[in-house]
C-alpha cells in the first residue's frame, strides 16, 4: 500500500491533490459500475448513464451541447486530438498559428505536423506573457487552418484574452482551439457567447483524477480521430471509456463550479500573501510574467540561485515547488516560456514556479517563503 | 453515489469486475500519491516509483525488460500505437497481414492505413476460428512490414498459435504484434523465448481498472508516437501518467499471476459445466468456434432466436450476456467474427456470447442456463 508523502505541496500546476469527494466517487464507481458502457444489458446501461450524465453536466456548465463533449485520457491527448484532428481533415497542409508559450503537447504536435508540410507560426508574447490579439489578426493567412492559443500558461500563469482571439478567428473563418487545462474552473468560459471551436481540459488539474480529460468540439467542426476501433465517443475516440475516472472528473467539475467563489477568493488571498512575503523575505526575487496573471501560479527569478539546487534544497526541507513545467521528465533545459519572455539565460536557470490551490493554507505559504529565505541566507 | 446494479454478470469479455484488492490500491493511490511523476520533488518521485515498480513487475512476469513496457490508456490505444507506430516509421506504405477476426481497434486502424496507401491482407480462419500458420508463412511478401494476429478472440474465445506465428515472422524478418487483451493472465507468454515484437493488453479485462493498458515493445523495434508532448513513457506517449490506474493494473497483474492455477481451474470447471448444461437444457444451441478455445468465452448459435430479443429477455431476468463484442456501441450489424466462420446469416443473428470469470459461481451458470431454457420454452 502506498504511504502518503507529506510536506508542503506547492506544485498544483503540475497536478492537484484529488478532492476527497472525488476520490470517493471514483472508488465507489470502480467497485459498483464495472459494466462496459457499450454493452446493452443493465450493467452496461448503468455505466453508460454515467457518461451521459457527465456529458450533460459539463455541457451545461460550458453552455455547450452534450454531443460536443468528448472524453479523452487527459489534456495532452485532447490537445493532440484537436490539432492533429483538424490537420488530418485538411486536404493539404496549411498554416497553424500558436503562441510561443504553448504547452509541450501543442508545441510538439505542431513540430510533428511541420515534418508533414505544415507551416507553424509562433506568435511572440509580451513581457506579461500574453500574445497581442491585433498581431494574431494580422498574422492570419488564407492558408491558416487553425489557431491554438492557451488560456492560462502553466509556467507563469499569464492569461490570454481568448474571447477576443476567438472572435478574430471566427471573423476570418478560421478554427480556434484553446488549451484550457490551467484555466478551467478558474476563468469561466461561456461557449454560447465565445466562438471557440475546440477546447481542452483535464481532471488532474481541477482536483479530479488523472486519466480523464475532455475535448469540447463544436458540432459543425469536423476532426479526424487518432484512436481507431469501436464507435465510442460518437466515433471520435475508440476504446472502453474510463468510467470511474470520468465519474470522478465530472464530480470535480461539479465541485469546482460550486466552490468557484470560495476557491478564487482563497487564491487571491494566498497569491497576495505570497507576493508580499516574497517581496519582504526574498527581496531580490522578480516575478516572471505579470502580477496580473492567475494568482495561483507564480514564477520567480531569484538572481544568484541555480534553480535545480534550490528545488532540491526545498525538497529536503519538505517543500515541493517546481522549475517550470513537469511535462518534460528529466528535462532540465531552459524553459521555452521564460525564453519567450526574453529573460536573460542566467535568470531562466534561476527561476522557480510556486503554484497552490484549494488545500493550501496561509501557514504553508509562510513556512515555504521562510524556508526560501533561510536557504538563501545559508548560501 | 452510484448504486450497484445487481444480477448475474456473464459478460467478463466486455469488462471484468474490479478485484477488491485492486480497487483498494487505486483508491489509496489516488488519495495518497497525487504528485506528477515528472516532478523532481518527493511527491513526484513517490509517483514515479509506482511507474518504475509496475514496469519491473510486468517485465518480470513477461520475461521482458522494464524499458520494454509502456503504459497507455488501454487496449485500443495499445493496438493503435503498435500498428500506426510501425506504419509511421516506414518510409513508404507496404503490406500488413492480420486475421479476419481481429478486434475492431486492429481492423479499423488497418482500414485507416489502407486509405493511406497500405495494403492489408486478411487471413481467413478455420471453423475453429484459428488462422493457419502455414498460410501466414506463404502470405508474407517482401513488402510486409507487420503481422498482427490476436492471441485469443474476444467473441468466440478461439486461440491462435502465436508462438508459431511469431517464429515465422522472425524468420522472415517481419515485425509481429499480438493483441493479447483477452489472453493475458490466461495463456502465459514467455517473451524471452517467443520473438513477439509488440504485444497489447489492458487492465479492465483482468480485474484491473479501466483507463490503463500496456504496450510491450521490444527494444530494437522502432515505432512512432501518436500523442506528442512531454517525454513521458520514454518519449513514446505524452501525457501525465494515470498513476492510480497503473498502480491498480499492476496489482491486477500480480494477483492474476498468483491465482493463475486457481483461476484456470475454475474456468475449466465452469466452462465444462456451461457446455454440458447448454447441451442438456438448450439442445439446439451450437457452439460457434471450438470447444478447444478458451473455456471462459463461449459463443452459441441458438437457431430460431433473434439474439437482441434474447439478450433483452435475459436482461429482464437479471442475466447479462452479450451479442458478441461490446466495442461497437449501438452497432447491431452482424459480427465480422461469425461471418469469418462462414456461419449462415440467420445463425449470426441468433448467436450470443457468454463469458465469465473469477467471481462467477456454479450456481450462476446453472441459473443462467435455466433462464435461457425457460425463455425459449415460452416462445
Amino acid at each position: 500500500m502506498p504511504k502518503k508523502y507529506t510536506g508542503i505541496y506547492l506544485d498544483y500546476a503540475a497536478s492537484t491533490p484529488v478532492d476527497p469527494q472525488v476520490a470517493l466517487v471514483v472508488a465507489e464507481t470502480m467497485q459498483q459500475v464495472y459494466g462496459n458502457p457499450s454493452s446493452i444489458h443493465g450493467f452496461g446501461l448503468r455505466a453508460k448513464s454515467i457518461l451521459d450524465e457527465g456529458r450533460n453536466l459539463i455541457a451545461a456548465i460550458l453552455h455547450a451541447r452534450p454531443d460536443e463533449i468528448f472524453f479523452t485520457s487527459g489534456g495532452s491527448e485532447s490537445n493532440n486530438l484537436a490539432i492533429q484532428g483538424v490537420a488530418a481533415e485538411c486536404r493539404k497542409p496549411g498554416n497553424i498559428i500558436i503562441s510561443a508559450i504553448e504547452h509541450p503537447s501543442t508545441l510538439q504536435t505542431c513540430r510533428y505536423l511541420k515534418t508533414h508540410g505544415w507551416e507553424i507560426t509562433q506568435l511572440p508574447v509580451n513581457g506579461d506573457g500574453q500574445i497581442d490579439p491585433a498581431e494574431l489578426d494580422r498574422t492570419i493567412q488564407p492558408e491558416t487552418a487553425l489557431i491554438s492559443i492557451m488560456h492560462v500558461n502553466n509556467e507563469i500563469g499569464s492569461i490570454n484574452d481568448i474571447e477576443t482571439c476567438a472572435q478574430i478567428a471566427a471573423r476570418k473563418n478560421v478554427l480556434f482551439h484553446t488549451d484550457a487545462v490551467q484555466s478551467f474552473g478558474k476563468m469561466p468560459v461561456d461557449l454560447s457567447k465565445t466562438p471557440i471551436s475546440l477546447m481542452s481540459f483535464t481532471g488532474h488539474k481541477i482536483y479530479g483524477p488523472k486519466g480523464a480529460g475532455v475535448l469540447f468540439k463544436r458540432r459543425a467542426v469536423k476532426i479526424a480521430k487518432m484512436i481507431h476501433g469501436g464507435s465510442q465517443e460518437s466515433g471520435l475516440r475508440a476504446g472502453t471509456e474510463n468510467i470511474p475516472a470520468i465519474a470522478g472528473l465530472c464530480k470535480a467539475v461539479e465541485i469546482i463550479q460550486q466552490r468557484q467563489n470560495e476557491d478564487r477568493a482563497l487564491a487571491q488571498k494566498l497569491g497576495q500573501q505570497l507576493r508580499e512575503l516574497m517581496h519582504l523575505k526574498v527581496p531580490r526575487a522578480q516575478q516572471n510574467g505579470s502580477p496580473a496573471g492567475l494568482p495561483d501560479i507564480q514564477n520567480y527569478a531569484i538572481p544568484g540561485i541555480d534553480n535545480l539546487s534550490f528545488l532540491m534544497g526545498m525538497d529536503l526541507a519538505g517543500i515541493a515547488i517546481s522549475n517550470g513545467s513537469a511535462c518534460s521528465s528529466g528535462d532540465i533545459s531552459p524553459s521555452h516560456v521564460l525564453q519567450a519572455l526574453h529573460l536573460p539565460e542566467k535568470l531562466q536557470n534561476a527561476s522557480v514556479r510556486i503554484s497552490f490551490g484549494r488545500f493550501t493554507s496561509s501557514e504553508e505559504i509562510e513556512t515555504a517563503v521562510q524556508a526560501f529565505a533561510h536557504f538563501l541566507q545559508k548560501k
